[in-house]
């Protein structure tokens, strides 16, 4: 089978990648191929018999996205974005790369006709819901965003839930949390200290925590995450009827309770590195975002969360002994 | 002030520039100029200071939308679209028109810069909804669409939202109820009946009734939806935060209590003319829409539904007569 991974230099595609050159196959079926797109080459090195074609580009330009089409990928997993801060301040980079990129992508599928109907993975974001909303909100809960990042991205669900049932294509939509701990550097994101908190006292740094210790969040780990990807990518999606894009189950937790994990995984010492030094401005945009889901659709469904903080955390520090002995 | 209506040949946009001329005002000010658009040339005379600025084109080109904003109108009253039934047949002419020449609005607008933030009213539909839904639909009710129409229009309600809170427009989009009694000849929608059924027996001709009398369905008169399009077009918006689409108010009623209040208001002569034959195919439509709204959010600003069915039936017959004097 031949996959197109659109977004394969990021984070989580990257290690979906990787994951899928270890595996050599996806769910029954050995891969050939795997096309791995992004706006700059993705790294990545041919091994169990997958051939990898890299590409870099930009899915805002329909002939490209054209292009990755007219080879008819099996699977298609489309994780590029422009990420939020970006999409709120480039207002045109934004809607160019995340709502034209994804119907460029559902335009070249529907064009290529004649039976073809691939599997396009979607992965959309939390931020397609905007307060007001409940303490715990569930599937039924109405796509209202805050960010023009959250709109194209519920845009992108609306289209491809369209474009399934009319049958151009089988589409699912997942709404992956914050992916917490993101390995390298910090970044500027005001989701990064739920990283941070957790990364940097692991390697021996001092983290700043901005806001208090009873701000609750939703988060994944990279390897929840990937089994996510994976799942979608071969799970009956009949199941779902016309509502294709579901919330992803994840950890609620506070603050306190991370810290209390790191303590347990890694000792008072490594906690002792974590700095309270509280930032208006990043705990005002963290109170709007959602705190807990309840994801029953994806859990009935099969996906499945990290167990607990506890973890998330030890496979981050095995990950990162992994990355040291590969050198 | 400068007024543009696209859509200004179709029944509601029609009636709501007539009533403009009519009033010589909306709100506190005069209005010098309608521009009225629409894929034929509105028929519309001047009258009372208004001068009418007649267009025929197609939205679905940006050039000519951009021309259409060029001139700077303070309100702009966005009602042309691809009908549902037509863009479930002609996929890519739905999308050309309700998605994508609701964005060029939006783009020209923006485009426009140095501090052009023009009213915009956007009607949008009810089919924003999807079965499964309960009996009454809330305010807070998920948008999950089940035909292209849909789609496109909660598109543009996302888009709309967006635009507005990013402060390049000050939008609102109105959901506007399945409209009855309209004028004219039947049409084959499948909500064509919920009008046949009084208006072909008032005009003294049989009317077929497809369904049976328990089905229950959400109606505004003409004259409430041209109520609805000037309330949103001249009201503060601000009260809406950033949440600009509301289900317009409307009358739940079944077909007994339609044929009823039909009885009330011109006999048991009039009733007769209807004719059951029950279309499993239109019965099966049917029981796919949405059969009862709350809507509160609507009402708490002023907008106001029908008083009851009998007020329709009765304004419709004035309407009628009103033609008929006119020649």
């Amino acid at each position: 089978m031949r996959i197109l991974i659109i977004g394969a230099a990021g984070m989580v595609g990257r290690r979906l990648a990787e994951r899928l050159i270890a595996d050599g196959k996806l769910g029954d079926d050995r891969i050939d191929t795997i096309h791995a797109f992004d706006v700059i080459e993705p790294a990545l090195a041919s091994a169990n018999g997958v051939r990898i074609e890299a590409q870099a580009g930009n899915i805002a330009d329909a002939q490209t996205v054209n292009g990755l089409i007219a080879s008819k990928p099996d699977i298609v997993f489309h994780l590029a974005a422009i990420v939020s801060g970006e999409a709120e301040v480039e207002f045109e980079k934004g809607y160019d790369v995340n709502m034209d990129g994804t119907r460029h992508l559902l335009e070249a599928i529907r064009h290529v006709g004649t039976g073809y109907r691939p599997r396009l993975v979607f992965t959309s974001s939390i931020a397609v819901f905007g307060a007001p909303f409940p303490e715990r909100i569930d599937d039924e809960f109405l796509r209202a965003p805050l960010t023009s990042y959250g709109t194209q991205k519920a845009v992108g669900e609306l289209l491809l839930a369209d474009y399934t049932r009319k049958g151009f294509v089988d589409g699912i939509g997942i709404r992956l949390p914050t992916i917490v701990v993101r390995p390298g550097k910090p970044n500027k994101a005001a989701s990064g200290f739920f990283s941070g908190i957790i990364r940097e006292p692991l390697a021996g740094q001092e983290a700043i925590l901005p806001v208090s210790e009873d701000v609750r969040h939703w988060v994944a780990s990279p390897d929840a995450a990937v089994g996510f990807l994976l799942h979608a990518g071969t799970m009956d999606l009949a199941q779902f009827g016309d509502r294709r894009s579901l919330t992803m189950p994840g950890l609620s937790v506070t603050v306190a309770e991370m810290i209390d994990a790191l303590r347990r995984v890694a000792g008072d010492e490594v906690v002792a590195r974590i700095k309270r030094a509280h930032d208006p401005q990043i705990a005002a945009i963290v109170d709007g975002w959602p705190r807990d889901f309840s994801a029953r659709r994806a859990e009935e469904a099969g996906f499945r969360a990290d167990k607990d903080f506890d973890s998330i955390i030890r496979a981050h520090i095995a990950d990162e002994e992994a990355r040291k002995r590969a050198g």
